[in-house]
């Protein structure tokens, strides 16, 4: 990659107070842009002053949602360096997505310095305060003027960073989850395993019915025989079914969630048996029924750990733990979160340091 | 809706010659934009100089893909009338689109009135010769700022219009087309019957694959069992198989294409038996060994009919009827283009003259 040319914003905003962040509202002064075209491949990286996007209408991305994205956070640790989660995962999987969706790959370790350098001259946004974070979003869209549809010739990549606050205000609490029965998030042969605009638009109106209903999140059935156990909401999920911790195989409809991957390692790592398979959501309805479903949360880079205190698949209601979150929930949430923010020790070595 | 407002551009472009047109790449002088806020709803309705958008980097359609959109053409008639084809079914379509992607309805007949003006304002862009015409393109995006996943509170919708060439310079001709058989478009419960990007991004990927295998478009099987035809590229597909025509129902996973109602309101008017029914690849296969299948064809708005010549499933090939345009395909063509064209009377009322 070239030389990454940056550009000073001259008027700096204004930062909003760290107990009015929310997610994704705010966003810092600068932001990380690329081009690709055709011939002459990615090039210009810049980091340039955050602002408007100038598109043609017939951008392809408006038409054909020729686009992928990621997410990851940036903590401050108690020692005041700064630190990702596993960034070189996002920008593989990024890399993943874009070959599902047609878009040239780019170069995974280059563009993580380049994200570097963005979040060193961005520091000063890491909100202060537990639980807060610097959301980081790299995305690429499909910039080329035409109605054809057909993988673009131009593309843009831009990386643009936003201080979030603590997802748990008043401490990790379980949610309630609405086993979705009508509409399908993804199905094999499908984008499921790509972080793809699309995926998530499909999911917008389950999630507004599952709200109306009075739960926070649908948990998503596969797309074939409305059976199976694929994600809830954002996240990938976990079961702990009588001392056993369960959780879908990446089945090519899901997405690989580094959250989690990471409670994947750490359950083992602490000797617990963890097994990827394919889960029908009868199978965990009878093993409520007899008492054995113990545990049950979602893992993502937004809650890290959501506990599952109730489930509603169809006539049938589940409360989990008494409603409670479970220990290994907890425990997994104070330690991931705890090596997240540099509290505790790496034993993985999971952490970058941006310098 | 309010009354239209209108600004003309001061400085109009060369329009391209009609030979060099292709498909989606020139726009004409002027679009059509409105907006959508909260509590506002859709208002703004405005014709200006066509020109770049600006939107925020976290404009939520960049990321969540929240976007619906439309695809008609305008002829001109031997007349010198101006006509649409069927244009209520396409804005009646974007509204069911609309609610798929919980986005707000539009009032039809003031968006087909804003339509008409935008026209008329551009009449001189429509192309002259032989199967040219002016492609309209509807659409819909979010641009709330904001990297929440919900629906977006605000939106933008836009008509751009684009003078295309003839999709058959030399004739309508047969294509070869290719069974994807590991690649899904779409699932029941997902965004199939919705015209909105996600879908389109989704199957670039098995149209690449197919390109470089030697066929002109994939032929999309049904998400569940891979067994059950869906539609042939953006196209939805007939069959005449021993006399009767058949084409898959519209059960969820396809687009209700308008197209294809009138293929089947024209077949049945000429006393064809006409099925909309599940048709497996299979069925089709041993239909052929018959010597049963005697014509295959897509429909859509750009092709309007384009014949199947050649179809690839697994390990069997099948040519159909010798690699020639069949009788009801050219039969329909040349009647439907009439009637679009206004070269032939209009029986079933579907040409809106455009004043
Ligand atoms: C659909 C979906 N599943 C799962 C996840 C969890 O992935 P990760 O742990 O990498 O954040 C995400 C993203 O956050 C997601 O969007
Ligand atoms: C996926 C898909 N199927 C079918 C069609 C045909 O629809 P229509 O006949 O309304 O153009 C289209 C659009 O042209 C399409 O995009």
């Amino acid at each position: 990659m070239e030389q990454l040319q940056m550009t000073r914003s001259t008027q700096l905003k204004t930062k909003p107070a760290t107990d009015q962040l929310g997610f994704g509202r705010h966003f810092t002064d600068h932001m990380l842009l690329m081009d690709y075209s055709k011939g002459q491949g990615w090039h210009a990286p810049r980091i340039v002053p955050y602002g408007p996007l100038t598109l043609d209408p017939s951008a392809m991305v408006f038409h054909y949602g020729q686009e992928v994205f990621e997410g990851m956070k940036a903590y401050r640790t108690p020692q005041g360096e700064v630190v990702l989660f596993r960034p070189d995962m996002n920008l593989k999987r990024l890399n993943h997505s874009c070959e599902r969706l047609s878009i040239p790959q780019v170069d995974e370790k280059a563009l993580l310095d380049a994200i570097r350098q963005l979040i060193v001259l961005e520091k000063d946004w890491i909100p202060e305060g537990e639980g807060n974070s610097l959301y980081i979003r790299p995305f690429i869209i499909a910039t080329e003027p035409g109605l054809g549809v057909r993988a673009a010739h131009d593309y843009l990549l831009l990386v643009i960073l936003s201080p979030v606050g603590a997802y748990y205000s008043e401490g990790i609490h379980p949610v309630r989850i609405y086993v979705e029965d009508q509409y399908v998030r993804a199905v094999r042969g499908g984008t499921g395993e790509a972080k793809t605009s699309g995926n998530y638009a499909s999911g917008i109106k389950a999630q507004e019915v599952a709200e109306g209903l009075g739960f926070s999140q649908v948990l998503w059935l596969d797309g074939v025989e409305h059976k199976y156990i694929e994600e809830v909401g954002s996240m990938n999920v976990f079961f702990k079914v009588n001392g056993e911790v369960i959780t879908p195989a990446l089945n090519g409809s899901i997405l690989a969630g580094i959250t989690r991957d990471s409670v994947i390692h750490m359950l083992k790592s602490w000797g617990v048996k963890v097994t990827e398979r394919r889960i029908s959501v009868e199978e965990l309805y009878t093993a409520w029924q007899e008492g054995k479903l113990e545990e049950a949360f979602g893992t993502g880079t937004a809650a890290v750990i959501s506990p599952i205190g109730f489930m509603k698949w169809e006539g049938h209601e589940m409360e989990i733990n008494g409603g409670e979150t479970g220990d290994y929930a907890k425990k997994l949430y104070d330690q991931l979160t705890g090596i997240q923010r540099g509290e505790l020790d790496d034993p993985f070595s999971w952490r970058y340091v941006v310098r």
